[in-house]
């Protein structure tokens, strides 16, 4: 599923068109894996089938794109309408979330039906530069919006095949070889007034807006992630039993839900732990992924340390070339840190908790319509996470990106970075 | 699906092996019109995926008669002895109940395959008769097992498409003709000491032993089942908003589930209902089903009746032939009664709730060994149910047989006839 | 506490008013050693406090007797209908259950003034022989009603001191020289047709009623209730670690509760153990208490033995005189069998679990008006014990009688006597 | 209980013992309003027993101060160490949190006299300058918890009295003048670097610390509270009704638990709402009341504005005198603002939600010790309110003052302001 030829920049050279069927024939590739039973089943309300991410991503550019601008459209199926809407009020009813699970009908092959006709109707559309030129920051939209489910698809199949008993494998796939363990440096960057967010004519989220202006002490960054090993010795070290070095709520939850390890490890040593790949020996120089934001914080005060600001972050990102592993390598597992002690891993591997709720930035405005209930309403206790993973497409990625999940979620390639003051 | 070279009587002139081959058949014909989509998902925990009712019939089977008997046997598939075991815990651990619709693998194809694979080593046990009389009172059990989960598979799959919004059919079918309304009469029974259950060397299950004997006092039953209309007269007359009809539990069940009519009714008037053939008008002459023993026992209440007893119901129907719908027909709605004003409906149609919690006879003993776990430990919190339905097998109903549901349970075909004292 | 001028019949010699006044003090007695604190608070659904206990019962007298019967009377306060009213829909709203323990005020004293009140009404009623003689049945079924709301109090009030981590105690008090270990022996009984029930002018629930007719096989009695020494070898036998002795949803229970031994034992040996006069040892011969039915169901399938069916019981205690340990004993703990192999401890000690569904008898109607809420509603999902406990008053028992409870409660003083075939 | 005596700002001329008396005296005062029953009941898990806090707040005098500081001390109750631990995990284990309204001993006067001994001890300490002098800053951190937990007694106490359907009132008292309604005026402010945070020798709590830098665009205040007229012209706007103006999870919040107005209001017209004088009619010019941040921000996005962010709203007040309707005015029900159109109302009547997380400031470090458990391990999934409201002391309050509830949380008395970009 190594995809070298995908361009390292959304908008480059290619045209919009070519962007569109690029960004669609990945969301399939990463599909044809699996069986239909695969792509209906719900692992949790957290998670959605494959089959409904199939639709839902179709169902935006129909709802959004086709349905309003082309003249005589019909709609696919009005029943679609409702069953692929995930949390749009303003377009309508939404089959509830837990229960995407239960719709064996349509079928996949209906659903793949559905996604041809609307590539076959936005094809046309794209392919007269007049009447998509208007359309062509909605359609980057569903664009990203699409390379977001993405990522979904295989965090939600992982922890379904995780559910199963038979730990059955995604793909049987490559592996980029183990590095050995990097040294951990610590970064320093002075105080003062810095910008952080979006600007220019470059696609962003509109979370990610506008660019403003933040006070920074003097901080230092690790240079890499935290590792597989040294997470280990945290647990080890009954990192997992100390209420003092947890968050109040945090601790709840570890003792709520049982926690002694990151999900998908087998062991507490962290020596197996399952992928896409099924069950694989650990790398414990590879950065630890799957936990959670209170476990994050809870290593970092083990560690003397803490999680960055998305602000530090972004500040130190902020120049950096968007490079690492991502989705298109087909490895789906974070690999080790090169030995160089520069500041790297900033991109891919693993997404990185940071310390800062999801807030709206100093000025934010929502985009105007339906589509402006893509961010802003989620802004209520989730956290901030930086950098992309090894399961988000490298297109997608730049340093502004704000990722956001509660405190408590791990089914995603969550790692952390460690920070303190300088 | 119309069946009628079906044996009326389990074990008349046909081998094992030909009946055998019948049942095993019969279920796969059940799940034919499925996608391997709707075979994998678990619609509520009191549901089973129908993938995992292939499974498990034929995991019994392998369990109780192919790997116990048959020297060299090697399991098709250890995980399988986890996977599709039901309940019981002499045979080991079980994958939990809840989630047996997390399983997208093994696929449906391959659960086919098992069944192949245990057909095939059943039908060189069989073929041998020396071999194969031993355990001909086991292979009979696990025949009346899997006929069990065909009217399980009906039950759960048309939960399931109810579930979905699209309101898909399992078959498109033929439909009786709706008979008109028939007059409902009293056949009235005199008081005295008789025995009920079962005696003899035909088939049964425990639960229906031992024959013993019950005083009852003089009674009269209804000649025919309760009517859509009747009910619909009920919810009129404000019957689901009168707490002094409902027993108390039953009460607060109602509240806390805002229930107004039987499942899968579209209205409360009784107009249009969900079933296996999609969204349909209800022939108000045809029996209620789909009830809780709370909506029926609050039905008799406002009637100035009673439900009747076990003993009173099996007493009564001791000498009747087992002739009804039953779903050898194809038809899986329950069908109006005949006009005669003799006692009739006893069989097929709906199950009837009697007002007997279920409980061990006089006397009673569970089988040996694992299959010990069939019945007897059911005995606590759940009312039996006599007669059968449009979606048993004729060929396993008998006046002795007991079905047992808890009170709340309304997603079998259970429906009610009257019963008073006289 | 011990109240040995107690009448042991009811109706006996008394007058009306010196019943009145004898069983409402009796409950001001066992209120009296708690503070407005204890009597305030509420610890489980299950459970009510003991200010809303001495309120209810006032309310019953007020409600069924003086509201409807007093020319001119008027309501101590309107509010109060709804507060102390349990579950009588017919007399409308209720304050929710769960939430009775949320009511400050009234205060005690208020609650005390409102029974002082009541108490004079009835009083004066009582005084008018014409007038009172036509209330008789219904002041005689209050006066039963609060002899129940007394044995709650007890339980009630035990599990909330227990709740406490101070195990405070109710009282300090005697305690019965603990006899020895007692021989079980069973007393067995010839099968035929027998009558139980209620039958004749005393005073019954009507729940005992109609007198019946039940064919019984043959059975025997175990001489006297297992015993604590007896449920410890049933504990150290691995009691509560192996399914195959459990009813399914008792093992279910068992497991989702974590239960290891009785309600209040402070340990599986049951050498210690909570009770009204604090945590003391357990005396091994007397009878086994706070059990559930699943419990009681699980040692007898142990002890290769069964529960007896609540005919079988009254049919072994037709004769039999109501005596043993009651409430008005004030030793509140069960107590040992005399060591005489003669069948024993039928009443008093503790509630015996039967096997038996609480069901209407046969021909059973419930009595007219709003007190036929008073039993028949709760025919469903309850078991029936019989005998009378150590917290019951004697004048409150007879053969008759049919207690109910859910199979999982534990809270109130319930053990068990093994039965077998003969 | 007016008490105009008490000094606006603490520290000032009063002795340390002085102020000591002055704090604990007023706890009592608090709670002498109230019965045994009504300090002893919990009415939800958020909410605790007010003889709870009676003796909590004594513990942590006996549990920080006398134990480690004083000779020869010995613990008043052992079992008070766990009774009374809110949630000092350094301190050892806790009574659980949602049954603290289990506990009817310690009796409310056991309490009292729990109280009195600890008083007799920290005089006896107080008196010796010596001693006292390197204890003080723990001490008036007692004293400031003591306060906050005055503050806890009126609010959890009025959740408890409006549970009752009796709707009881805490006092029967004095009300202020209902001035007019005042017209809104925006209050602008420049952008730039401003410091915000606590430095210098007065008390702070550690999470007001260090004193840093923040950025702030040009922004405007509101110059008064949203009042109930404005808020009850939004629900009269369908504001509840309309899932554009929520937050996301926000409006899953109003949905499932069916919310139509501010807590307390008895309609959603707001004529009427409890308060701890009971029910009475509420002015419509006074400031909203007992919503959560949801409503508030709700209402925000409604009035075409946002919430201020914490740091705005520390920059406006910066210089601003501490006055406004504090507890010691004994109203205990926000009043209207004055019509003078200056900024006012920062200080009392109602807590002011902001859209700020409840972060760490940059710097932050916890106090060392257990007393570092008071803060900052409550970091996540809250959020910031500002300026003390009626229920609160006055000399409890300052500019930099930090406190923080769940987004959910509506018990206590907390309204909003309106902020805007400028």
């Amino acid at each position: 599923m190594n995809d070298a030829t995908l361009p390292s920049r959304m908008g480059g050279t290619l045209s919009l068109l070519e962007r569109y069927r690029t960004v669609r024939s990945r969301t399939e590739a990463l599909a044809a894996p699996l069986s239909a039973e695969d792509c209906a089943i719900q692992s949790m309300p957290d998670a959605s089938p494959v089959k409904w991410h199939l639709g839902h991503t179709s169902w935006f550019f129909e709802t959004f794109v086709l349905d309003p601008n082309v003249a005589g459209y019909r709609l696919h199926d009005p029943a679609f309408r409702v069953l692929f809407n995930s949390y749009y009020n303003a377009v309508g009813d939404q089959h509830p979330r837990p229960q995407r699970g239960l719709l064996s009908r349509p079928a996949l092959e209906a659903v793949r039906a559905y996604r041809a006709r609307i590539d076959g109707h936005m094809a046309e559309l794209l392919a007269d530069a007049g009447r998509a030129a208007p359309l062509a920051a909605l359609i980057e939209l569903g664009l990203n919006h699409e390379q977001q489910h993405q990522e979904l698809m295989l965090t939600d199949v992982k922890h379904l095949l995780w559910c199963n008993p038979l730990k059955p494998a995604y793909a049987i796939g490559g592996r980029n070889d183990g590095a050995g363990p990097s040294p951990l440096r610590w970064i320093g960057f002075d105080e003062g007034l810095v910008e952080i967010g979006h600007e220019g004519p470059a696609f962003s989220f509109d979370n990610e807006t506008p660019r403003h202006r933040e006070y920074l002490n003097r901080y230092a960054l690790a240079s890499r992630l935290v590792t597989n090993g040294e997470f280990a010795a945290f647990i080890a070290d009954r990192g997992y039993r100390r209420p003092e070095l947890w968050l109040s709520e945090g601790w709840d939850w570890r003792c709520a839900n049982g926690v002694t390890a990151p999900l998908y490890w087998e062991d507490a040593a962290g020596s197996r732990a399952f992928g896409l790949h099924g069950v694989r020996p650990l790398d414990p120089a590879a950065p630890v992924c799957h936990v959670s934001l209170f476990e994050a914080d809870a290593y970092a005060r083990w560690a003397g340390a803490r999680l960055p600001t998305e602000a530090e972050w972004e500040h130190a990102a902020r120049d950096a070339t968007v490079e690492g592993h991502f989705a298109e390598d087909g490895v789906f597992d974070p690999q080790p840190a090169q030995a160089n002690g520069r500041l790297g891993q900033l991109f891919g591997d693993v997404w990185e908790w940071t310390r800062s709720a999801y807030a709206p930035y100093p000025g934010f405005r929502p985009a105007p319509g339906a589509v402006g209930e893509y961010n802003g309403k989620f802004m209520c206790n989730q956290y901030v996470l930086r950098g992309g993973s090894c399961a988000t497409p490298r297109s997608h990625m730049r340093p502004t990106y704000r990722n956001f999940f509660p405190a408590a979620a791990r089914w995603q390639f969550s790692g952390f970075r460690l920070a303190r003051d300088a």
